[in-house]
């Protein structure tokens, strides 16, 4: 059995219909790998200990989604030196703006790797852990450069019949 | 000697001189306190232990000032029942924007709350610490009527000469 | 018959939808307590008697929810030292970032305490405010206390299973 | 003497520099004003008072400037029917966008007019208080088309000469 | 049969549903009216011709709807002396932000008095221009000191019932 | 058969909800056109060798729409000197502020014409291509006068019936 | 002599500090043109005339810069069918975002094509109607493509050198 | 001598204010690097051809920092499987809104790693690069997590003396 490479964690299972699609995209890949909610802010002790043993458990990213004041991805990285990256949940009144200041103006010296607001970051967030971990496994370089080769043949089939 | 009723936390030395205005605020009624940076992203643990301290240290309330994604007023939040106010630092780019909404923007929970951006929020900040305390200090209500009535009056001696 | 504590006021009856969220905790926390529609556009003198009565009642917090060009928390504020703490309530066009402007910019002088847009704001103004009360009340701290673990406790048994 | 007929009020002192160009205006036109630092927040009953005496006093129109979250045009037009004209005070942090939402978006049943944020804006709300006089004042409408011709006149002579 | 007074005008027939409600306010007050669509963009010369009459035909106040780049009002504004009063209509996807940016930030030398985004905006712009009215009319002054009167007692009377 | 004289393409094939509007337009004033599909992200060869054959296949204007982080516009205009229009697609969570900073905030040097999110911003692009053409075809100008011709005289019918 | 063919309008003479950069290109290229202020409004007489006069001119296309509320580009292109080219000029305040939403959200049938706010934006608005014009000139697009080829040069003698 | 890991690349020179921070970083851990600067839009093949080579010429990372329109991280990371680091460099007008926007909004299938707008995100994409190398490099591990704890002994020195 392989060990846990990639962290998926969220501030509130209610993430869980954005962050789905970071799940899917890993299994696509056959990453190893666990989802989890650790709310940073009603569990904040569990967070805590979720990043402290990241590096000791062998995790290589740890993607964190969260909404509004989206303290999660910016605290596990103040916690560990495992790569955060971080997905802003739209949020209900702002569409997810405060979620993406929250997580993406990190101060010098704790970074957070951000993606787009919403399902395209959530996916796009598992993608990038990928290519993370296709620089060490060429295997899992060339299984992701097909996968974007597929998404442009893909791209090219859905393109419209012309129009004259 | 008085032990320390409000505790004025910072994320950053740069946050100084927006925080201070919090200190003279505290000074001018003479409550108790103390002033401290305490990063939330590179002092997390500091952060924590302060933050657990302090119902036992028999603080009343924590000011808390951050710029960017900050996360240092809600993560003291969700480590204490000591009510915490946040202020919003202006940050370089977004003028606080990004402060403000990483600030205000809790999920249930874990309240902070949350003055105006930049001085004019820190010394509200401990304007309403004093307000809170006043609340069982008749000697501390009458001090913030008098200091609330003496503004009335400056305000009213500045009013510009009338022009016919 | 316990005297009122805590006053929840808003802006217009259509308000409610978001303050019942403030009233749900403070009788989950049994604080006497009353809730009232009083306009400050279309209420001000009422307004004014409501504020300029406030300390003489006993009131230990004002929760005031207005949107839009929310005048109401920051005109209490100027009539009372009682703490007010301010809840933006969503608007139909600008999603409550006008009422979020309205409540939270108050110069300095004027303390108003401001919370999330919106329900989670109103929620937690109501949980400020219990946890101002638990500064001189051990029971009531206690059992702010307990909530709060219960909620660590909920989120914890919500968090999703591993996914491996 | 003629008695006032537009009264000119400011939240704050520093408001000043921008409410002096609705000033100059009314100077320009000859129209009987007066100008006072009415503070919302720190001279509320100041500003009950104003209001409530401004429709016997023959007040014609009042222009009320304010920054931040500027209550001061928005809680005189819910004293009076007298017409409030608002001017949005560039804000600090926020460049007057706040004032801009806390003076424009009143509720129905309440109106403030409300013009451009800083100078553009106080110069504006004095020239609209000329030609609302000017509708019931054949000789100051014939002022104002005068006035309206000359910038008409100047705009053209500033014209660049062609560059070919 | 009396002549019109307040000009209501908008910049396509789908913004009836907005500026509605301030036709209904001058029905409610029995001014003369009357409501047409007069685009900028799709009949500039239209717009012209109405804004070049309005004096001639005692228009007493123009109130122009418009939203996206809404250049009605301020147009309008440009071709007469007569009062302007812009309601911006909320758009499609800026929710109005456009529209008001359009038509409050005139530059100085001609006024555009702005109201609320939307139909609270529309039902204020007839209200002010009742006000206007009112400053000539005793008789209306009464009636819109009565309406105001009224609104404030259905307000009382929407207030909740007191929840202990 | 006359050759293709604008080009449309879109970055997504959901955004032909949005680009159809381009092509009704095309097809009202008989262009020669086409529509395709080129996503900038997925399929950029495809999306360079586009731009570098347009000026050879006698394109005189293409019509690039995308959302988001939409750099189709301004990486085709990156490769060639023919007249590239720029549709911002309204995005899921910003409402198509990010397509339009995207699209619009362009360097020095590499212009893209843009227009109005959504769709009239779609049918805007084809007007204005049409306006392009019709400088060299005064048929086409003269439809162009005609089809604007029309749009004032559908406005007009449009017009409310006046309300007294 | 050649007769004009671009003409360069913006809203005021403190638009030229920004419009001067669409001059410069139009100089560098040797296109016929003319420079002049023309205020929407402070001389909408005049904006109308010379917008109904450009077609017959023989104008091939109008660059109209404005700031603030920015009705310039829009109403010259509500009166003509040549192509008009709008700049956002920075405002003070909301430094060109209001000018940006002025110009660029133009509703169906009368398009405005925008460029970035200032004198970027002023620039390529220059470039863009020198591409227009090369589309039916082979020396003008020998010209611009030149002119392209020795941008990119210059952008590749000021990379950095390596830094190893 | 190792060969180059890291990548930094801008879109102007001017850009280079902002990315040094980037460089500085990879100094400080002796990650082999180099830095260039690479226009999306006025070197658009070299930009390609860079992408191209990434993967061959072993690079672990490309940093691309870019402001406005800011195409450049997006499209080197549509054309390499290359991890990429998007910096959003502050605009003139938009303060580097539209950078970020332009950056972080990426599609689904093509991410982009993105950080604060300005230096403190240039620092952070190189802190992040380093931390990705570092999970294969267990003495460069070391070295982060000892620059992160004095990072965090600074942070502590800093700290203000109490003030009571």
């Amino acid at each position: 059995m392989s060990h846990i490479q990639v962290g998926v964690v969220m501030g509130s299972s209610s993430d869980w219909d954005t962050m789905q699609h970071a799940v899917s995209i890993l299994q696509e890949f056959s990453i190893p790998h666990e989802a989890r909610v650790v709310s940073a802010h009603r569990m904040p002790d569990d967070m805590f200990a979720y990043a402290e043993a990241a590096e000791q458990r062998g995790l290589q990213a740890i993607i964190a989604g969260a909404g509004g004041a989206a303290h999660l991805p910016g605290m596990i990285a103040a916690k560990t030196i495992v790569p955060v990256l971080g997905v802003p949940v739209a949020s209900r009144h702002l569409q997810g703006v405060d979620s993406l200041h929250s997580i993406v103006q990190m101060p010098k010296g704790v970074p957070v790797a951000t993606f787009a607001i919403g399902t395209a970051g959530a996916a796009n967030a598992a993608l990038f852990a990928v290519a993370m971990l296709a620089r060490q496994n060429s295997q899992l370089a060339e299984q992701l450069s097909a996968w974007r080769a597929k998404q442009t043949q893909v791209a090219r089939e859905m393109a419209l019949p012309p129009v004259v």
